[in-house]
This record gives C-alpha cells, structure tokens and sequence, in this order.
C-alpha cells in the first residue's frame, strides 16, 4: 500500500478502506510516514471530509494506535463524560466526585460505577480541567497507569491527564493540524476525542457539547452535526454514548479562572453555587448513571444526583481523591487555601438595563490574558487569577451595578484584560430571549 | 506573516497576496518552512486553485527563488521551446539548431536568435531531452553555467540540464508535490514549467502542449486551459509567448527510445525523416524565428526553417554544438556510431484493415520497461533499446505487415514490453478520423 496513492483517492474524493485508515494511522503512530505526507492527507480529509465509516475507522484507529486500559476486572460499569470546552466550564470536578459516590450509597446494591477520567488542559480562550486540578496545593494530574489504576480503585474515580501510551497517532496527528490549518474537521475532531476517551476502557460516554459564541462550534447546527458523528462513531465501536448540546454564549456559572472555578465546584457540591453549573452537573451526572445501570431511567438518576449531593457523599467522595491524589484535601471546607490574586478590580455597568449579551469567547481570552490561560501548550498558568461575574444573560443591571471582579497579580496584564471585558457586556433596554442551558439531547 | 495563517487562507478560498506567495516560496526555497506546511498549503492549492495573478506570482516568486541567466549583452533575441512532454518526442534536438542557424546566414543582417535551452530528464511513459543527448558518445548534459554561456555565445545555441541555481523552490516543491498527490494543479504545473523556462533569461517562449492518450493532459479542453494559463503567466511577466496545442495521441514519428530517435532527428534535419516530425519541428522553428524578430510572419519563418535545412545549415549546427558540449559529432553523418541493442523483434499485425489507433502511452511504458525509460528519477537508462513504429494512424495494413520493430538488449525486458506493445496497434475495418497535428494555436 502507496501512501501517496491514499492521499490520491482521498483527494479525488474517494472513501478508504478500514486497512488503508490503519495503514495512515499506524504510521503516523509509529514515525513510518512522513510529515509532508500526513499533512497533505489530512488537508484533503479537510477538503473532501470523511463518511461515518470512515470517522469510525479513524477513531479505532487511533484508539488503537496506542494502549486501551482495561479495568474489566472492577466490577461496575466504567462512564466518563467529555466536554467539547468553554469557558466557565467547570462540571468534570463536580460530575466525577457525584458518579463515583453513587457506588457507595447504602441502597446501591452492587451497582458500581467507575469514572476513569483523563482530561486535557487549556489553550486559548477555553480553560482545561488539568489546570483547575493543578490549583489545588499538591494535585498530581500526572499518574502513571499504575497509580491511575490504584485511585480509580480506591475512589471509583481517578483525574489525570493522558499517559503517552493513549493514542499516540492522535497526539503526532494533532500537533500536526494545529500547525497546517487543519484542526476544522468534523471527522478528524470526532477521531481525535472519541479515540483518547475510548481509550480510558469505559462502557459508555456522556458528551458535553457546547454551540455558542465561547465554544470552538459558534453555530448550532454544527454543533449538532458534530454531536451526531460522535454518538454515531461511539456507537459503531459498540460504546452507549449520549451528546448535551449544551450553550456556551456565555461562561457557565459566574468563576472564569482556576483556583475560582474550583471554589465554585466545591459551592456546588456543598449544595450551593450557580443554578446553571449546578442544573448542568446533575443532567451529566444523572445520564452517566442511567448509562451506568444505576438508574431505570435519567429522572431516577437526577434524584440519586441530588442525593449525593445533600447527603454530602459528594463532597466526601471530592475529598477522598483529592487526598488520593497528593492534593490539600481542606481545600473543600477552606477554600481560602487556593491560591488567591494579589488583587481585585471591581466592573461597574455605565446604564441600567438588561444584560442581553455576555462575549463569552472574550472573556476567556481576558483571562488568558490575565496568566490563566495559555497562548501556546508550554505557557505557564498562574492559577489564581481570573473574572467572577456578578450578572447573567437576563439579568437586570442599575447604572452602578458591579459586572464582574476581575482577580490579577499584575497590573499591565489587568489593563490588557480589562480592555477586553469592559466591551464584553452588552446592555439594553429590552429583555433579551432566553435559550435553555441544555438545547438538544443527541442518541437518547 | 504566520504560514499556517496563509494556509488557512488558500484552504478557504482566498486569494494569496504577492507578499504572502513570495513568502513561501521563498520559504521553501531557504528550508525555512518545513515540508509539512508546504505539503498543506500544496493540496489546499490543488482544492481551491489559483487565480490568475497567483500563478503569475508563483511563477515569479520560483524564478526569483533562485538565479535568472543574464544575456542581455549577446545582441540578438532569446528564444526558446518547451514541450509539456510526450512519446518520440524529439523536437528540440531538431529546432534548437535550425534556430540558431538563422543567426549565420548570409541575409540575416545582424537579426540574430540565441536558443538558450534548459532540458528536463524523461520520466514514466515521457521521454526527456537531455536522456537524448547523452545517447550521443561523449555529450555533456552538466554545463556549467559558464559552459552553456560560451556554447551558447559560439553556436546560437546549446543543450544543457539545469543548474542548482536555477529556480530551487520549484526542485523542493516538486519532489513534495511527487509524493503529497498534489502534482496535478494547472497553478503549480504553470509555475513549475514558466519558473524554469524563464530563469534562461529569454524574451519569448514557443510552447508546445500535448494532448492525447500519451501527453500529461489527456484531455483537449484541460490542454487548453492549461496553454491558456502558460501563456497568460508568461505574458503577464512581459515575455512573448504563443502556445501549439499538438497531437500526442500516438507517438510523434517513427523511432521511440533515445538513439533511435536521435537518428530521426538526424534523418530530419538532412530533409529526410517522417512527415509530422518534419511539420512540428518546423512550425516551431518558424514561431520561435517570427518571435525572435527575424521574420515578418510566420509564413516567412517557415520558409526560413525549411531553407535552414535545405541548405544543411541546421545540420552543420547540430554538429558543432555536439563537438562544442564534448560530442561525436559524426553520428551526425554515420548514425550506425549511435549505441545500438543487441536484437530486434519485429511486431506483424493479425488482421488487415486500418490503424485506428496507437495507445501512446502504452508503448511510451514499454520503451522505459525495455530500459529506455525511467520509473524513478534515479533509475539508469539504457540507450539503445526502443520501438520503431511502421504504421501510424490511418494507414492501412495486411495481415502479416510489420507494425514495428522493438529494439531490446535483455530478453525478460522485451517479453514484458512485448505484452504492452501487442496491444497497442488498434486495426479495425473503417478508417479513423484524423486529427490535425496541430490543432490550436494559443496567444497569437
């Protein structure tokens, strides 16, 4: 088999092969294709795109490129969830901690459910569930299988990020995209998260996707697309995989920063926080666990959600892999442990009126901006800067009324980000429409 | 300037600014864009194609990537001639000598034209130039610069492969685009030939484009469109440039394989030779004298070139260039001193009829599987071995005519080129229809 007759047949628009898609996949996993050769393949994926059978022999591909954990000697069902990003988006730390509880509660009767999550960081203007772990004094994000094993065993859930023997053709193939404009396609996205999440040896796979102006789909329909050939490619694999199309127009609770965004998960696990963070983490929570056989159906698995929560097995269940983790358990009842900003800017709104707009991709870069998120994958992040806003899409706003708290260490970074979030709340007379926080349910 | 910013660009339509095509080619001539860019931005091409005043950048950009000969004090017109390629194709050999003739005789008041001409190797079915030459004992192909310019200045003319020097974005480029499956755009095969052609520092260019069953474009609307493209790009840098579109649906004259076909030339240039050897290389002389300023029309540069061989000018001057680039010169009058195979196997047809057709490249393939063609740019060539067609479309033939004759050295070689060659001579009852040799002139 000729690699540059593959590229060929993709160019002219052709479908390959199951052996032809190992052929590129192993290859690019193993160094025996060069880059020029992948990088022309992967624009002419770009042109011509991928049918679903071709999406799900990249995926399996991929997934195969690498090593598949295996934990089929726990006994329990193994569930992850997987957000697309946003910003704000914060539900890993709360979903994780609720699903595991589950296995522990009194009347469970068996029905154990494992979350073996691997999460990625960061870039740009969405934040990473490894950087808002790291806030935490002494989290280690960075288990080897062993030790991931271990806590998963402990826990029922484990937090890390990804070994270098998940899915190696994915992470060649991704540096690769980032730097040849070829990241926007739906099949290659599709491949390059459903392989890393498959490989986590999991059952079923609850998605997060998020459409609007602070997610990498502005546009519904795409987002919806996107979703479909998810569910679709997870299924073809013989996973149970559900979507939440999910909206991302503004940021998801009121903390955009790491160490703020872990003190909102612990609010919501005590019972408080945010209506949407909290509305959000019991919908994933609760598909996670019907997914999980826990529930007869998703309304069961909204009350075991809640449950976890009001009897504290959830906050309990936070501390443990904390601990498991090398991590300053107090944090969850002290979170003025967390590393905080030197200092605080308070944002006045100029009119009275009502929000109609937060610009929610700009205020993930602001807090980039501020040290808290990163530009390039080797930034350094400062963990305790970032914006806490005060008002939500709808809200009505006095002339006075504070907007947000911006959280900085430095002041010139302060000025660049305050430049972005000053023009980053929109004001009118009239109430704006209201979309629901969960738009679409995509493979119920 | 980011490259994967330009990529991104091309991939989603846009048109490329001169600064941003400058930038890479010249990245790709100074090794500072890596190959995997190249190759992105290559097949982004191939999708989207380029407008005419990208290609005309393009070409500029490769032409400037390297050197472009200066002989602006050798008073008198620089011409020159290319042919996209094809099977016997083996003008050149046949018009550098008759133009360059045109300088020294005896009306010429001062009108003089240099055929500065840079020849390529043959590759896949297409024989090349330079493969020619060298069946000539002792000719050298690696002029130097310097060499070519005192061949050149003494003769009118001279024959010679590129220097390193010459156009090196489009040799990184090519290679890449041999490799990626993105040779096939008209924007990079334009810029690809002009950059070359150009870089000889002549004024006006004759073109010769195939069409048919054994040229690159097979297709006579694609050959078109691609003259038209040649010729636009090469106006548009302000050269004179008049394109033929000409038939290649069966090999041009009788011999195929280098020797053979330059004992053709020879036949040719003594006033012998077949008749659409004769008529091409003629009609391009006359082009290339009418544009070089030494004839009023081409009616005139006709008579020109005819009187150049008439008169054994053109064939004096191909033994001097021989003798001026370390040739024999005396194959020019003794061909038997030509390499010759070791045996021959005459090819009979079965049925008597008409010849309605040659697959061309057909036996283009079976001259490179006797040894005369390359599959790879490194592959040896072996001289002497070819086919000598006796029937060309239209002509009739009885069972037991000979349809050619196969020149071979190795047995296994011939018994393979034989399964390609005797099914190559179409005879059926009706005669064909023919098709002029030349069918369109571009640019006149």
């Amino acid at each position: 088999m000729r690699t540059v007759d593959l590229i060929r047949k993709k160019r002219d628009g052709g479908e390959l092969s199951r052996e032809e898609i190992f052929h590129l996949v192993s290859g690019a996993a193993q160094g025996t294709i060069p880059d020029y050769q992948l990088a022309a393949w992967l624009m002419a994926v770009v042109w011509r795109g991928t049918t679903r059978a071709e999406t799900a022999f990249l995926t399996d591909a991929m997934l195969r490129s690498g090593e598949v954990m295996d934990f089929s000697d726990l006994r329990g069902a193994k569930v992850d969830k997987h957000s697309t990003g946003g910003v704000g988006d914060k539900t890993s730390l709360i979903v994780a901690p609720i699903v595991a509880a589950v296995g522990s509660r009194a009347h469970a009767d068996g029905k154990r459910i494992y979350v073996p999550m691997l999460s990625g960081r960061g870039l740009g203007h969405t934040g990473g569930t490894l950087d808002k772990l790291e806030s935490i004094p002494g989290f280690r994000v960075n288990l080897t299988k062993q030790e991931f094993r271990a806590v998963l065993e402990v826990c029922g859930c484990a937090l890390s990020g990804p070994t270098p023997e998940i899915a190696p053709a994915d992470k060649r193939l991704y540096a690769l995209r980032d730097v040849t404009a070829t990241v926007e396609s739906p099949g290659l996205i599709c491949a390059s998260i459903m392989s890393k999440k498959l490989a986590e040896g999991i059952d079923s796979l609850v998605l997060d996707v998020k459409t609007g102006s602070g997610a990498f789909m502005k546009n519904e329909n795409d987002t919806v697309a996107l979703a479909e050939l998810l569910v679709d490619t997870g299924k073809r694999i013989g996973k149970r995989v559900v979507a939440l199309i999910t909206d991302m127009d503004q940021p998801l609770g009121n903390a955009v920063g790491n160490a703020l965004e872990v003190e909102e998960c612990v609010e919501v696990l005590n019972g408080k926080g945010p209506a949407d963070v909290r509305e959000l983490s019991i919908a994933l929570s609760a598909w996670m666990i019907f997914l999980g056989g826990a529930s007869a159906d998703v309304q069961e698995g909204i009350r075991i959600a809640e449950e976890m929560i009001a009897t504290g097995r959830a906050h309990d269940k936070f501390q443990q892999v904390i601990r498991q983790q090398g991590g300053d358990e107090s944090v969850v009842d002290e979170p003025d442990r967390l590393p905080r900003a030197k200092g605080t800017e308070t944002i006045r709104s100029a009119h009275g009126g009502y929000i109609s707009r937060i610009a929610c991709e700009q205020i993930g870069k602001a807090c980039a901006v501020l040290g808290g998120g990163r530009e390039k994958q080797d930034d350094a992040i400062d963990p305790a800067v970032g914006i806490v806003v005060a008002k939500k899409v709808g809200d009505v706003v006095r002339a006075g009324d504070v907007l947000c708290n911006v959280h900085y260490d430095a002041e010139p970074r302060l000025r660049e980000a305050l430049a972005l979030i000053e023009t980053s709340f929109i004001v009118s007379d009239e109430p704006p429409q209201r979309q629901p926080l969960i738009r679409k349910i995509i493979g119920s």
